[in-house]
């Protein structure tokens, strides 16, 4: 999947560190030093972030070696990116690239473990990151969400249809929806429509409306289970999304509750991955 | 403290959550409901980012009041922030509203935490965050820092000289680096140098070479209370940082035990803020 | 619907065409004088772009009035929006905004005219525009679409799932995509995949296998009809998509065929909607 | 001529249309197939755009090939531009570059047409666009215009001098802009003077007050000669520019009628040149 | 004469002053002290700039009041521009102001001094700055010389001819360009042609050729006057430009020697105004 | 030292100067002519600049030829940078690298000229540009600084602390600011605090109420020697800055008085240094 920042992206991200030259380097002469940076992981990790890195040391004008593509797992200490220049030049580089690799590793390798633990409870399960990312780093957040095996739930407001109860108390409530539903899935014919619900009964009472997908909001497992025997056998082959609370942990338990898509924000919080980062002379 | 995104700025934001409309609520057809949208932590937070929030809904065309400004404490159930117009308009902003406040507020309040921690255990104590944001959200990030009683510890690597090991050992280490301090310290006489060493003895050898800062990395207190003893009676008045590892429980031992600045990443990736949006008809 | 183009993106449009000053109007020191500017379009129109101009006018510093907003229809001679203030200011904003009224009233009153005779063959019928506007306007090409009662067939690349001859040629042709149907709809639960085909046979083999939606290109209604009553009483209620050739005049025999879905560029491309400047002292 | 959009262009294009990933693509593995795409008009056009096409799969980074530069004619069927990659990558890129070449060797070719008709008419005659192209898009209209043999009218407000009834009417009327022409003229000694007029005897009054150039509006062909006549003797060397309704059926005419300039929005606003896109397996 | 930066334009250029903070009057709590700040000139100057500097306070969301516009006189402490509000608002837009105010009042004043000089050797002289401004200012570079009473010669290399000896040597020198004038000019008729020269002898030979203008480079003021009086009683109405180094000393001379255009890059490089800034607390 | 404008901005500036294409020489269809373009000092400077110039070809697609860095000397007539190709795309990147080159050339070679005189003076002595610069052109206002040798005092309002009389004035005087400064820098641990006197005898109350640097604004050599001799034996290492009127003919008398730092807006304001540029058949 190609999914990376441009240029005139990389060189912001560069700017944004780098206002105009690295001060430190520059006082020690570390332009007239040749020598090599790695990146490793100090634990197992599902990459993300090494095309960026990529690029920004490309960009600074050094030889850089891309070894683990975003999406695939390295090893403890195994050397994800390699470049070697002037010294001067790999500082500039060096926390950028770092921060990058470390935080968006650490959104796809929890993506990954969430992945493979509700894959425990439940085949085809898709697991998808929330809009709860921070605000001016949607690229790579989906990135890393792409990465570790996960989904975007949605790319913003103007691509899907997710009506939430903050939706239709405006309107006079959940059966006021229910009577508007098949005008508004007429109104958007190539779209699913989803309806966030926070109970079993409203969960039938939507998917009975016709809503194509129900996002079952902070109920507990056993709930999802109810939902998905009361429609096992409805004509409507509604697609049942839990979502509110779920991490790796109980992943695996809302799968096997018959959850056909897990809808978190857990993976965006957690602690950054830990890459080693070698300066060395050449 | 004046310090918020600019009009442009925040145009990006609200364009990567709603890159041409809302589909949800115009399938709903919102914009015919007058709603009110208000802002509210379920625990008592030290408020950031309500300015660009404000500024979102007003860009978007809806009456705003800021009630509570970044930087200050807002209790459980304080509103923060209230909008009201149309319901289409209210809930474009929604999302990327609530991001901004919960995750600065976030780190505003960690920072508080840690500032105020810190301060039973030494007054005038500074604490800093480190370049370890992500790459792009800089501004805010800082601005969290500064809610929450902190410091930005650099801006990037163009406005202060910091000194690690990855750059002395590429020109003979510490040793080199103490003989050639004295001329780093003259190319750039209205900055402070900074050194981080990793060990009581290094730090003592640096402060002797003439740095204005030792940065002490992932010494325990001990290490740091030594130090600080060994400097106290110096002719140098050496600033004693400390970075790694710290955070809010141990950022008092850090301070009492001599630290004049604690350097730290760990307020930036705590679990956000939980705002408790409201939506309701006017 | 809230559809704009914000404060950013008109100064880059104004500075487009005004990148310094208005030579003439200075030379003329047409500062010096008074003026209105009024809008009308010659023939009755389907109203794009008033917003546009209005913040064009604003932004210039000038009294602006807004008479009649997108998507609202506008008779013949009927002022649309009205502008005073100086001359000079006036014929800065004149071009650009007359531009962007009539080209973009031009696309939403034939989709308008697509639509209503759409409906006379069959209700409930949605109109789409293609990706085939100019690269570089996108966002008001559907705002257009939606002035007029259309709406975007997709945003993009990233939003949704339309397989062409062109993807399925390259993995062994549609026999091979209909195999693999059922584990790509697993793997995409929450959108309608959709498969374009070029005759009735493969539109019911894509039914069959599962896509949610048949696009069938360039066939002609009768085709269209007999897909219709075929997959009438199947159990997938596949919605079926008319792209390829589709105009104003022949919308309504593919609506009444049984079409769910007109798929069209036909409404970017005609001349634009003619409209009445008029400049007069005030 | 040298005339391209620079790298950050053609990334905010390519960004518009595919803001995060070709999910088709993805979800079918095309990234695994190595493919070929080929672009080659269905009838002969004027090329316009194949530089930038080159550029979009070149950012990609697929090996591509340009076969045919802007300007010159393409047979039917005449490969304008080839590229081989990841069948996921040229996929990414087809549409933004057949939208491209489309649109703007369509109006290329029909610049051409109105330039090879004119030219029957008289020889040295200049086609000229206006300003009446879609805002946002000016630097590839113009270069449509130059790539098929016609020339801008004026880039912008900025760079020339053109005085239409909607000015002077302001200043008391063609015969106080006829007062004021000398000082007009002298005030920008550099560049010419072009006036509007809508009669054969405005053209004339404003011919021998000294304009540079009498651009008649919507005057027919027969009102052009009379013009050319009256001034085919004076001592002013006037160029008689004729707009307004100007396309590739009539300009023979006005050509022959004595017009040096023919400026028309005609070519503009046809349907795109069609494209024949062919992908296939390497 | 409308010309101004644009509010994005002017966001970028406080960010790049101010790209995160006052970080001076923070530490002094300036935001609790309430104060005004004034713009006045010490020596007599042509106002520039004074609309942007109103731009920059308006959006730090303090009160302003534009008291002298761009192109009007100022008097020695006439105070220009007045704002007041929190002293830390005030300091952020301190000095981003005053530089722009004392550079570009600069321009426009010795701009000024070279027209009135000139404007005492031949009346009708239009005073033209070169492209030799700053890259990356050219937008204020031109309101200066505008606000001055003089005019850009070229907005750049898209918008006018104006062939060198660096363009005529590559062809073959100027006979051969004197043979080929005719048909450059029938391929811009609507654009004056201007060559340079840099002998009596050549400006004949060019105006004779049909040069619309002649720009005489760095030609002594008694050539000028042979050329103008070789070209008095031609039927050609040749424009004459003196170009290199061409001051505000030696303007009258060229003007009475006469040139129609005076070309120089003197305006853009002496010191900029010298402005008292006074901040007083309200 | 590394320090270069990126590609999206170089894209920008040549856009600035040729916003769609070289008129004239498409005119004389130079794009059919090989020639070089060589750019030569005509007397001896420090040059900066010819990286960005390097780019500004490259970019156009012509080989380019770097020289002499920036930051080296170039001798008379010695050729800095030399690029060969089309004859109009040298002709494209002409001028705005002549630009570039002259300004900040002259810049460097003054600012060199200003730290050797300042050598012979006393060793050790930093020269700063303040930040009068031109807004908008700060990074290669900076960059021109460094390759001459010299250092940019501040790099905005954001990374350092430098209190004026224009802060101390609102806060009741600098009694008041000497009694605040221990808390001052306490909350500011890595930064030194500058304070601007007008006095020598408020430098040395300064400095005794422990300011880390004193600036002494617009003082005589005379005076500075006080200040200098004054501090000599205080415990306080105190920086003394010299500002205000500091250019290269008094810098070495400044710097024998005791000056530590020379800080001055000098060298920003002076003549461009003269290129040669010549452009030749191949």
């Amino acid at each position: 999947m190609h999914f990376t920042l441009n240029h005139t992206e990389i060189e912001a991200l560069l700017r944004e560190d780098v206002p105009f030259f690295d001060l430190t380097s520059s006082l020690l002469d570390l332009s007239a030093v040749n020598a090599e940076i790695l990146f490793a992981p100090k634990e197992p990790v599902i990459v993300c972030g090494s095309e960026e890195a990529e690029k920004i040391f490309t960009l600074l004008g050094v030889n850089t070696e891309l070894i683990v593509k975003s999406g695939r797992k390295a090893f403890a200490d195994k050397t994800v990116l390699r470049a070697n220049g002037s010294a001067e030049l790999l500082h500039m580089g060096w926390k950028v690239s770092q921060n990058i690799l470390e935080h968006y590793s650490g959104i796809a390798t929890r993506t990954r473990a969430m992945a493979e633990n509700a894959a425990r409870g439940g085949s085809n399960i898709e697991i998808c990151g929330t809009r709860k990312h921070l605000p001016g780093i949607k690229h790579l957040s989906l990135k890393a969400l792409c990465s570790g095996g996960g989904s975007p739930h949605r790319l913003g407001l103007s691509d899907s249809v997710l009506i939430f109860s903050n939706h239709y108390d405006l309107i006079g409530g959940l059966e006021t929806l229910c009577r508007r539903l098949p005008s508004i899935k007429a109104a958007c014919p190539e779209k699913k429509v989803a309806v966030e619900v926070e109970s079993v009964s409203d969960a039938i009472k939507a998917a009975e409306a016709g809503a194509d997908i129900v996002q079952l909001d902070k109920l507990p497992n056993e709930s999802v289970r109810k939902v998905s025997e009361a429609l096992k056998h409805s004509r409507h082959k509604t697609i049942i999304a839990a979502a509110g609370g779920i991490t790796d942990t109980n992943a695996e338990t809302y799968a096997a509750a018959g959850a056909d898509v897990l809808v978190s924000s857990w993976m965006y919080f957690g602690k950054p991955a830990d890459f080693r980062v070698t300066i060395r002379k050449t």
